[in-house]
C-alpha cells in the first residue's frame, strides 16, 4: 500500500481486450473476435451473388452495428447502404460516412421524428418505413421543419406478425398519403419476412416466401396502377435471399447474419440439406474464452456467461471441437463439459454465438484476427443505441 | 440537403437517453428507469437487516456495475465494501472510491492477476478467490512485483457446481498455501450457494442452504484448529441471506438483486408463501418502453426487444398493468398483448426485466426518477467489463 502511485496503476485499464499487432494468445477474454479472412469471403460472396443476380444489397448494420463493417460491406460486397432499425443507429451510421440509410423500422415519438428529419444534413440518404396513415403527417412537418427530405416506404407484414399492415387497400392509401405530403418522398415497400427466417427446412422457408411474394407483387403493381412506383422493394434475410432474390419483384436485400454467421443460422438447411455453416457462409464471429478453473475433473469453467452473449436462441457451440461442450450459461461463468479432461486452466476456446445480433450488441470490441495476430480493433460502433 | 450543416446537426445524437430535471414523460426509449424512492428503501432495508443480525453486508456490483448505486448503498445501506466477478469490474468500482473490493471469483490469466495485483495502489483493499493451490504462486508473484497485498478466500463449492473445492481438507491446503505466501493474505472463505437462489419455496432454498453451512461450518473449524482464522466468511443472496445471515458462521453477505428486483427473483415465496416483490422488496428497475406500431387490433409493438434486456430467466411483465402482456421478444421489438385495445401509439409501459444483471450490461444508463421528473442519469459504470 505504501509503493509509490504512478499514472499507469490509475489509467490503464481494461479499456480494449487486444491492440493490433499482438499475438491472438495475449487478447484479454472474453471478447469478440472476427476472422478476417472468413469475414472477407463471406462478403464478397453475397456481394457476387447480389450483382450476379441483378439486386441491390443494403446491408443490415444492426446486426453488427459497426461503421467499420459497413464500410467494408460496400468496399469488398458492393452494399449499396445499411438498414438498421433504430434512429440512434441511423445517426452513428450517417456519422460514420455511409450514405444510404434506411431505418427499417416505425419511428412515431415526436423527439425521434425529430432526429431522423436532420439526418440528411448529415449527407445520407435517409429512409424509414410507415404501417400507419397517422404517422405521416410527423414525418412530414418534422422534414418540412428541417428543410429535409425523409423517404418512406410502406412496411408490409408478410408474416413476421409484428409492425406493417396487411392488405394492398392500406399500402396504397398509406403511400398517396407519403406522396402527398411535402418533406416525404413515396420510395417503396418493406417486406421482410423475419419469422420464416429460421426455419431449418429449405422448402418450408420457400413456402412462406411464395406468399409473401404475392403479397408484395399484388401490391406494387396496384401502387403501379395509381402511379406509384416503388423504387426500392426490399426484404429477404440469410435465410431467404435467394428467394426475394429471385422473384422478380424484390429488388433491395437487407441481409445481416451472413456476414458473421451464428449457431442459430448455422443449423438451417440449404437446398441439398446441408447446414449452411458448412459451405453457404462461414463462421467469422467468435466469442474468445479463457478456462478459469478445472477443479471437477469433468467440468471445464469458462470465463464467458450471459454478460458476453445473448442465449435467447441456444447456447454456444465451441468451435472446432467436437471432445467439449458448453453445457451451461449464467451471469459470468459458463459450464463446459469435458469428459475426457482435455481441458486445462487458461485453455482458450472459440465459441460460436448462439445469436450474433444481441450477443455483438453485449460488447464494446471487434478484435479482427489474421494469421494468429491482431490486425484490427474495431468499436461496436452503435452498441447499447437502442433507443 | 441544402440547408446549412451546424453544429448541433453533427454533435447532438442520442447519446444518453434523459437529462436531470426533464418530466418523464419525456425520457427517449427504451431505457433503463430507476424509481428512486423504492430503491433507496430496499438498500436501507437490508442495510437495516444485516447490522440487526450483526452481519456485514459487501453489496454485489456485478448485478448493477454502477459506482453510484454501489456508494448509495455504502451511504444507505452501510455496505462494507464491495464485491464483482470481473477484474476489470473491480478496476472501476477501486477507481470510483470503493475502499474494499472482493473479487469474487477466480482470477487466472497472467495479464488479469497483473492488474489486480495493482489495485491496491488505487487505495483499495482488494481480495480474491482462489479454488486451485496451483493459483496461489501466481497471485503472489504478482503482488510481491507491485509492493501489494492480495487478500484470498478460499472458494468452496456449496452446491453451484461451477468454481470452488468440494472437500475441507482441499480448503485446508489452499489456506495454508495462501498463508505461507508473501504479497498475500489469508482472509477466509467464499461460499455462495447460487444454484439454490431462484427455488421458488422457503423450505427448499433452506434445505439446500443448511448442507452449505454444514459444510462451511467444518472447514471453519477445521481452519481454526490449524491456526488459520477467517475475517471473512462470505456468501448468500436475495433469496437465502436470512439463512446465511443467522446460521453463527457466514459473517458476510453478498446479496445484489434485492436493490432492484427482477420478474424472476420476484416469483420466489418468503416464509408465508408470499411471492417476494409483495412485500419483501420493491420492484425499483424498469425498462421504459414505448408502443411503437398498433396495426393489428390485438397487439401492440413495443420498441424494447433483445437490445434492451437478457430474456434468459423469461421475459419481461408488464408492471402495474393485468390487461397487457409482453408475450414475444425479438431483437428490437416485443408484441404486447392487447386483447381489449387498451394501448395506443407512444403509450409508455414499465416493464419488469426478467433477469436484472445481464439486462443492465446492456445498458449505458439508468435514469433515476422521482415524482414524475427526472432527478439523475448514472453510467452503468462497468458496462461491458467482462474481460
Amino acid at each position: 500500500m505504501n509503493a509509490p502511485i504512478k499514472i499507469e496503476d490509475l489509467e490503464v485499464g481494461y479499456e480494449v481486450p487486444a491492440i493490433a499487432g499482438m499475438d491472438e494468445g495475449a487478447i484479454q477474454t472474453p471478447c469478440l473476435i472476427l476472422d478476417l479472412d472468413a469475414l472477407e469471403r463471406n462478403i464478397v460472396k453475397m456481394g457476387d451473388w447480389a450483382r450476379e443476380h441483378g439486386v441491390r444489397h443494403r446491408v443490415h448494420g444492426k446486426m453488427h452495428k459497426s461503421v467499420d463493417v459497413a464500410l467494408l460491406q460496400q468496399r469488398l460486397g458492393g452494399a449499396c447502404g445499411v438498414c438498421c432499425q433504430k434512429v440512434s443507429e441511423a445517426e452513428v451510421f450517417a456519422r460514420g460516412g455511409i450514405r444510404d440509410v434506411l431505418v427499417s423500422n416505425q419511428v412515431r415519438d415526436p423527439a425521434k421524428i425529430d432526429r431522423l428529419a436532420r439526418i440528411p444534413k448529415l449527407g445520407a440518404r435517409t429512409i424509414c418505413c410507415v404501417d400507419d396513415v397517422a404517422n405521416v403527417a410527423d414525418l412530414s412537418e418534422a422534414a418540412v421543419r428541417h428543410g429535409t427530405t425523409i423517404e418512406c416506404l410502406v412496411e408490409i407484414d408478410c408474416g413476421a406478425g409484428r409492425c406493417g399492415v396487411t392488405t394492398t387497400p392500406e399500402t396504397v392509401e398509406i403511400a398517396k398519403a407519403i406522396d402527398a405530403a411535402p418533406g416525404l418522398k413515396f420510395a417503396g415497400i418493406q417486406a421482410y419476412q423475419g419469422a420464416m427466417q429460421h426455419l431449418d427446412g429449405y422448402e418450408d422457408r420457400k413456402a412462406k416466401i411464395e406468399v409473401a411474394v404475392a403479397m408484395v407483387r399484388d401490391a406494387v403493381d396496384t401502387l403501379k396502377t395509381c402511379g406509384l412506383d416503388c423504387d426500392i422493394v426490399g426484404g429477404g434475410g440469410t435465410g431467404s435471399y435467394y428467394f426475394e432474390g429471385t422473384s422478380g419483384v424484390y429488388n433491395e436485400l437487407q441481409c445481416g447474419s451472413y456476414a458473421f454467421m451464428d449457431a442459430d443460422y448455422g443449423r438451417i438447411l440449404d437446398r441439398d440439406g446441408n447446414r449452411i455453416d458448412r459451405g453457404e457462409w462461414e463462421n467469422a464471429l467468435f466469442i474468445l474464452t479463457s478456462v478459469m478453473s478445472h477443479v471437477k475433473a469433468d467440468k471445464a469453467i469458462c470465463d464467458a456467461g450471459l454478460k458476453a452473449q445473448s442465449v435467447d436462441s441456444g447456447l454456444p457451440v465451441v468451435f472446432g471441437r467436437d471432445d467439449v461442450e458448453y453445457i451451461k450459461c449464467s451471469d459470468e461463468h459458463g459450464v463446459i463439459a469435458d469428459p475426457q479432461g482435455a481441458l486445462k486452466v487458461n485453455d482458450r476456446l472459440r465459441l460460436v454465438p448462439g445469436h450474433c445480433d444481441p450477443t455483438c450488441n453485449v460488447h464494446d470490441w471487434y478484435v479482427g484476427v489474421r494469421g494468429g495476430k491482431v490486425e484490427t480493433v474495431w468499436p461496436v460502433s452503435a452498441r447499447g443505441k437502442a433507443y
